[in-house]
Order: C-alpha cells, then sequence, then structure tokens
C-alpha cells in the first residue's frame, strides 16, 4: 500500500526500502508487522539521541503548545540559547546563522567564505577548493562543490564558478593561489567512504591556511555533535576553523541546520536569512538533544559506547576477513570495507533481514552510524544479527 | 538579557525587535511581562492554523514519541500519504519531492527544468526568466534567481549563469529565446510588495509557454496553502503550471517545501536528496495541518474570515488616505501603500507598541499575513490597534 502510494505521488529519487516503520524506542525500530530492527543508521547519523527519545518529545510537545515559529525579524529566545551552547561547547569565539539543512548551512558557509574573500583584500579571492571524495549537499552550488565528478552532471549546468577538487591534503598546496578565499573539508569523509583525514596533516594545513588569511571550512554535518566522540571533530583534531557547518545530529531529527564562524562580522544585516532557520520548534529541539548528550559524555557513557561499538566491531572484522579488507572510522562513525560493491549490497539486503539496519557509503564501504545513546544489549544484540548476515553470505 | 545574547552569539543578519514571545494562542502572542499582540504576520506566512494549535502538538508529540526522522532510503509513510493529499488538494497530475524550506524547494525547481531542458530538446535550455520584484530565496542560486538587483551583490559571485529578469509578464514574451527553459513567477508578489499578477495576462502566458514546452514554475513558497482563500494561487487563477513550490504555511511551523511537478519522470535514482526532506515529524505536521484548513476552506469559514477581513482593512483605508495610496493583495496576503518608506517604519513601530504585529515588503508596503484561522474578535482587535497606532502618525 505505502509502496503504491510512494511510487505514484513522490517523485523517484531515492531506491526505497518499503519498510514500513512505526515505532522506535532508542536503536530499535519496529515495522507495521512488529518486527523489530536495530537501527545502525539513525536516519543518516541524525537521530544522535534515539528514537522516540521522551526527553526531546516532551520539550517539542510543550513548545509547539505555546509557539512553534516566529519570524526571524523578532528575537527567538531558544536560538539565542542554542547560540550560547554551541559556542561554548565547541570552545570557539564564534557567532552562529541558523539553517535548515546540511545543504544550507554550507550555502551560508560559502557566502561568508566568499563575501570575506572580495572584500577583505586588495585582489579579489573566491575560489573555494574541496577534496574529489567529498559530499556537500543537493543544492546547485552545493553540487558543485561536492568533489564526486558524478554529481556534477551535465543536466543541472550552469553550475557557478570558482570550485576545484583536490584527491588529498598534499595535494591541495598547489591547488592554491592568491584568488582561493577557502579550503573546505570533512574530517571524516561520510559519504566519501567513512574517511578521516591524518590529524597532523590537518593541522599543517589549518596553520598553513591560517598564515596566508586562506578559510579554514569544515564541514561537520555528519561529524558534528558528538558523532566522533567529541562535541565536534574540529575539536578531536584539536583545530579551530574559521568556519564549520553543522546540520543532522543537531535537532535529534528536527529538521536544523547551523553556520559557526569566527569570522563574526563579514555577514551584516539583509546578507542572508531564512525563513524557519532558528525557529522556537528547531532550536528548543536541539537545546534538549546538546544537554542529554553533554551529560552522556561527561558521565563516560558515550566514550564506553564508542569502546564497546569498536571492539564488536573488530571482532566482525576479524571473523569475517573473506569479506572486509579494513575497518575505517572514528567515534560512532564507523566503517568495513567490504571486497567489491555487489557483496556490500548483499550484505546490506541480508542484514535486513535478519533485523539490523547498515548503510553503504562511497563504493564498498559498510558504514554504521547508531544513535549516540545505543545501549550495551542493542550493540550486541545489533552485532549477533549482522554476524548471522555476515554468515549467510558466499 | 536575550538581546545580549542574540548579539553575542548570532551573526547579526537580522535588525531584530528584542520583544520576547513567551506563549501564542492562535492569532494572539504574549511576551514575557504577559502584554498580549494581536498577529498579522503569522511568521511570515508560515503559521496557517495559528500559534499553539492543539491538534498539531497532539499530532507532532504522537509522532516523535514513536519516531521523528528515518532516512529517504527507507519508506515514510507520511510523506507518501502527504504527497497523496497535495496532489489531491491542488487537482494536478503530479509527483513530489520535499525539502526543507522555501530556497531549497526553488533549487529543486531550478534542477528539475534544467534538466528538463537540457535532456528533451535537440538544442539545449538552460535559462530561466524571473520577474524584476521576485523574492526566490537566499541559497547562491536562488539569490540569482530573485530578481532584485539588490541581492545580487558582488560578494557572493560568482553566480551561476542563466538567469535574466523582466518588469512585467509583458515584457517576458521578448525575453524568451531558443535556450528558455522556464519562467519563474510568485502569483501575488510577497516580498516585492504583495502585488498580485493580472489574471489574464497569466494565463496567456501560461498558454503560450505551453505550446512552446517552456516550463511555467510557480513559486508558492508564501502564496501556496490557502493564503489566497484557493490550495494553490495557481487554482485561483485556473492556471496548471509545470513546476510549483510550497513550504511556509505547509507545516504549521515545521520546517518543510515541497516541488510539485507534472514532469514525473525527470528526476531519476541520484538525481536530488536531502537528509531531512519529508520526514516523520516534518509530513505528520503538514498533515494534520492540511485537514485542519480544508475543514476551514469547507466549512465556509476561510471564505468569511478574508471578506472580514478585507472589509476591515478596507475601512482603515479609507479613513486613513493621508498615509495610504493602494490596497493591494488577494485573500490572507494583504497589503497597503505606505506614501513613503519612513512612515511605513513609523506605522510598523507604533503597531507593535500598540499591540498588533505588521510587516513590511517591498519599499513601501504595509503587509499583513494573519494565520487563516484567526477569528473575527482577533481582527477586530487587531484593526482597532492599528488605527489606535495610525492615529498616532503625523
Ligand atoms: C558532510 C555532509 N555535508 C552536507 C550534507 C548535506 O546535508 P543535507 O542532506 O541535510 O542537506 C551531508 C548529507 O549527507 C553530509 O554528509
Ligand atoms: C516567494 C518566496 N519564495 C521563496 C522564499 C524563500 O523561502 P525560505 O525562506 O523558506 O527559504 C520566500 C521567503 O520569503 C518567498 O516569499
Amino acid at each position: 500500500m505505502i509502496e503504491q502510494i510512494d511510487k505514484e505521488y513522490v517523485l523517484q529519487t531515492y531506491a526505497r526500502n518499503y519498510v514500513n516503520f512505526k515505532k522506535g524506542i532508542n536503536a530499535t525500530l519496529f515495522d507495521e508487522n512488529e518486527k523489530d530492527y536495530i537501527d545502525f543508521t539513525a536516519g543518516i547519523a541524525v537521530v544522535s539521541v534515539g528514537h522516540g527519545n521522551k526527553r526531546v518529545a516532551d520539550a517539542i510537545y510543550k513548545q509547539v503548545s505555546n509557539i512553534t515559529h516566529m519570524s526571524n525579524l523578532y528575537a527567538i529566545e531558544p536560538q539565542a540559547l542554542l547560540a550560547k551552547k554551541i559556542a561554548q561547547f565547541s570552545n570557539m569565539d564564534i557567532k552562529i546563522f541558523f539553517s535548515n539543512s546540511g545543504a544550507e548551512a554550507n550555502e551560508g558557509a560559502i557566502k561568508i567564505a566568499r563575501k570575506y574573500g572580495q572584500t577583505q583584500f586588495e585582489k579579489k579571492r573566491y575560489k573555494v577548493i574541496t577534496l574529489t571524495h567529498s559530499f556537500h549537499g543537493r543544492t546547485i552550488t552545493t553540487v558543485k562543490a561536492t568533489g564526486q565528478k558524478a554529481m556534477h552532471t551535465q543536466n543541472f549546468e550552469p553550475y557557478p564558478e570558482g570550485f576545484s577538487y583536490n584527491h588529498s591534503i598534499k595535494d591541495v598546496y598547489d591547488a592554491i593561489d592568491d584568488e582561493t578565499a577557502a579550503v573546505m573539508i570533512e574530517l571524516v569523509q561520510g559519504e566519501g567512504g567513512v574517511q578521516p583525514l591524518d590529524k597532523k596533516e590537518v593541522q599543517d594545513l589549518a596553520n598553513y591556511l591560517k598564515e596566508r588569511k586562506i578559510l579554514l571550512i569544515v564541514d561537520e554535518v555528519q561529524t558534528g555533535i558528538y558523532r566522533t566522540g567529541e562535541f565536534l571533530a574540529s575539536n578531536l583534531y584539536e583545530i579551530t576553523p574559521d568556519i564549520v557547518t553543522l546540520a543532522k545530529g543537531l535537532g535529534g531529527g528536527v529538521p536544523i541546520g547551523a553556520v559557526l564562524t569566527t569570522h563574526k562580522d563579514i555577514l551584516t544585516y539583509g546578507d542572508h536569512g531564512s525563513t524557519f532557520g532558528g525557529n522556537f520548534l528547531s532550536t528548543t529541539a536541539a537545546l534538549e538533544v546538546l544537554d542529554i548528550l553533554e551529560e552522556t559524555k561527561n558521565s563516560g557513557a558515550l566514550d564506553e559506547t564508542i569502546i564497546h561499538f569498536q571492539n564488536k566491531l573488530s571482532e566482525v572484522y576479524e571473523k569475517f576477513t573473506n569479506l572486509f579488507t579494513k575497518e575505517v572510522g572514528l567515534g560512532l562513525m564507523r566503517g568495513l570495507r567490504v571486497k567489491d560493491g555487489e557483496t556490500l549490497t548483499q550484505i546490506i539486503n541480508e542484514a535486513f533481514t535478519q533485523g539490523v539496519l547498515v548503510l553503504k557509503a562511497g563504493k564498498h564501504t559498510l558504514r554504521l552510524l547508531p544513535p549516540l545513546t545505543i545501549s550495551k544489549e542493542e550493540i550486541n544484540e545489533g552485532f549477533k544479527r549482522l554476524e548471522n548476515a555476515l554468515s549467510k553470505i558466499k
């Protein structure tokens, strides 16, 4: 039924699995036949505090019973409080603009970088360098910022000029010229294959760019909000970027994005805007999400979860060397390189049958992004089911 | 307090009014000092079913207690049901893609138009014509699609090529060439000054474009969802565009946007995507919003509200011919042209003091966008307060 309605009325841009999820409790989902699934996807790193989180649900209910939305022409108290909390958690001296998605956050980042580059120097700087395996979004400009060549289909041309791509950080240095405004990277490439960059290489690049007043933009849409174990992956890498973007995990499932920048005065009145961005609903939800995650982190529970998850994953990796070639990732952003893409597809399908949800990244990486609040029991059960699935792959 | 935190941590892209709204009931808001305001803004046409709407709050609570979000890689039942409902209400033979904002909806529309233009003809068509006083969003591409020249600041260059602007529908014909993929219009220009286009002119244009297989995109981000009295302004204008975009009023305050298109197969797997777009939360909220508004429309209440609001507005207009030069708008998207911009600013500020919230559009239009569920008493009280304010303007 749902499949038929979806195919009749929804533009078919996703090849969907037509399971009909009805209920969720933390990292466990139930479909319409009450079959349960351990969720190692979290809606692609979105459901940071688990499904059906009661504290977030209550905070949302209270807020929408009062005010869901008012325009940014008026002050929005939870927005201001959320901005302050993000600044404190990130340990950066920043101001913030709120958007509604990762793509919109990156649009804001690119606008800031371009205005900076074209107003702060005698010779205008407008170019942005990104990495070949990056993913930055689906608007026309963020499609072009995305390094994957397959994304720049002629169908959506003309794209804005000024983007170029390099395979690795080492190559970026040669690509920089006197029109380069910014370099934009993910610290762990999510869609690109759960590939963490080298810490020292990133720190060296950050220093090099700072000396030349070229901005470092870190797209933390997927890595941010404790996904790697720290509030920002930038905290883990011990760098202070000029611009950081967030989305996914910030609202626990409520659409929200954010651009953080140390360049507090580049954008001025009228330079940017968003009808919904930072409204009462999304920022109230995010405040509660951050409170929960702060407690999870400070109590040591998050670090324990990460260790347990990693140990379980290593066990699987060692048991199935016939299927996997490498362990990759950080924190609760984990992957196993599969020997080929066809095998990966089989694994994902068989895992689903066995009752555990897993993802694909890049061409042949099995990707795991559980809720950060996943319980030990859920982890154990999920890996048991995953092993059941793997033992069925030829 | 809120002002200080906002100024310290939020990028200052809005010149905000630092009132601190704490609670809302339908079209009435209360600040932290319990002062009440009649809301003739609805968060700029967003809060379609009023503040603190209990039915929507309950629907949201139920949904977020179960599942707020899962990835579009899996089916999302309320998304499919919402797509079906929008198709039925719009009376169009369409498929839909869900985004998180008006800007994102327009990005989707432009992507569809470009792919259509570059795959369906021997000579590639990629150009999009818009109107000079239009507003289409704040991403780099939708800034460029926006006709207002002031928006195309050099600071955010380079923009994508392929956009051009005309002052009126009549001028559009001359601007069309064999590379024109689409013409994109608002039927009532919202930000541009609450200016409705002429129905016959629009119908003639629609026919002209159809004959030449050039797409008509109608940006109904502000006019859609019963704002003009019909579900779509396109219904009121009795046209069937190729693409319609929605956002603002659709979720009653929950961030959501939508692209509707009769060209159901132009976008295919992998062509477009959004992490949050069409998730359980936003589509469940929108389903409830549409149910409420359908009832409001079918019972005759919406039409009565529109007539009452319009009568009250005409009274004000006639009483204050010293300040106003023209009545403009349709449905509950209304404006009064003010003799000059300075007077308009005085009016908005004095209205706030008197306890009624009103908006600016363009350079000198007083804009009124109340919730569609505003009560007769709230309308009367709001206009009483507005008259109090107007009588204080020199
Ligand atoms: C690193 C990164 N940036 C940007 C995006 C785009 O975010 P959204 O889908 O919310 O627009 C994604 C989404 O997967 C992402 O992983
Ligand atoms: C007609 C129109 N299109 C697009 C937009 C952009 O919508 P959003 O602010 O949700 O991105 C607006 C916002 O005011 C609008 O009025």
